[in-house]
């Protein structure tokens, strides 16, 4: 059974990964500071440290959360995408654009979480990203058959990446003032052309 | 003719582009503060901003350095590159990845200025960005012949952030101890597979 200390050491855990959350979501990674966190949920700033290691640990907490609700997006498309493996793909990627979109700081928060140089993400973490790699990997695995596995997780990662270049390009244009309404069309465009030569 | 006091501030201008630039390579944009530049310089804080409206002016004078520089590196790449159009885009896109890898925090730079909310960049930034792109919609056109001019600008920019993507997420990993080795090949696979239904 758990103390009356364990009890209050989760409540105070859960507390500080909703006002992280908000905090990232309305002002970004960088308005994240312990002195404000601890003022905002009543504790001493010791105690954030006594909860998570660093501001990083709690930064991953909230970045786990993005990324289920991300996948809850994504998976969402998925269910209403028709059956053609490159169109999944295309629908799939433009729910990745949309989620950034609406949630474009909490999005960034999940690159931006500064690692201490050298040191990856913890495994935990690692595999909260595999999970949506999937959603990617098996449309592929059925447009490109004759393909390993190896490759295929290249290609899965490449594909990953190139979206997320097109979005974050074509976001950043828009908090410039520049219109995104291309950035669908660039996807499809990419994702269509990328698989034009399957047979 | 150019008054002493013209010809000073030219200097002061040049002294301070060199010094941020420096900075900025070695530390990171966040590492660029006024106060650290003007002690450096050997000038007032107040000097600084009578050259340069604000911090991003000068970051923007420094970020066009560096894309001269990357430039000259994708050119050089191209000048030796085979006179396949698609092998041509790998040889640069790769270059480019290499110059990311060796310049990572000008680079990154080019990237991470800050922009007050709905201003775009300054037109000659803008033209400098856009000489870059010539590179890849030269042998764009060469490959897609039956494209239009529009189509052909956003598979651009489509394209280019493609090979951001996969630069930026890979360099990622390696600030994370995570091996590189593979992006100059993601970044083949991408190139390939999306110019390999041509005729």
């Amino acid at each position: 059974m758990a103390t009356k200390t364990e009890i209050r050491r989760q409540e105070l855990r859960d507390k500080l990964i909703l006002i992280a959350e908000r905090t990232i979501a309305q002002n970004g990674l960088s308005a994240l500071r312990a002195r404000d966190l601890a003022a905002e949920a009543g504790c001493a700033v010791g105690a954030i440290y006594n909860v998570f290691g660093d501001l990083t640990d709690l930064t991953l907490a909230v970045n786990a959360r993005t990324f289920h609700r991300l996948g809850a997006d994504v998976a969402e498309a998925l269910a209403a995408a028709p059956e053609d493996p490159v169109e999944q793909l295309v629908v799939m990627a433009q729910a990745y654009h949309h989620f950034a979109a609406s949630n474009h700081l909490s999005w960034r928060a999940l690159f931006d979480v500064e690692r201490p140089a050298g040191e990856a993400a913890p495994d935990w973490y690692l595999s909260e990203m595999g999970q949506l790699f999937t959603y990617i990997s098996d449309p592929l695995a059925v447009i490109f058959p004759e393909r390993g596995a190896e490759e295929l997780g290249l290609l899965t990662r490449a594909l990953f990446s190139s979206v997320h270049g097109i979005v974050l390009l074509g976001l950043d244009e828009a908090s410039a003032g520049v219109s995104t309404d291309k950035i669908d069309h660039m996807i499809a465009l990419v994702l269509r052309q990328f698989t034009a030569s399957r047979k």
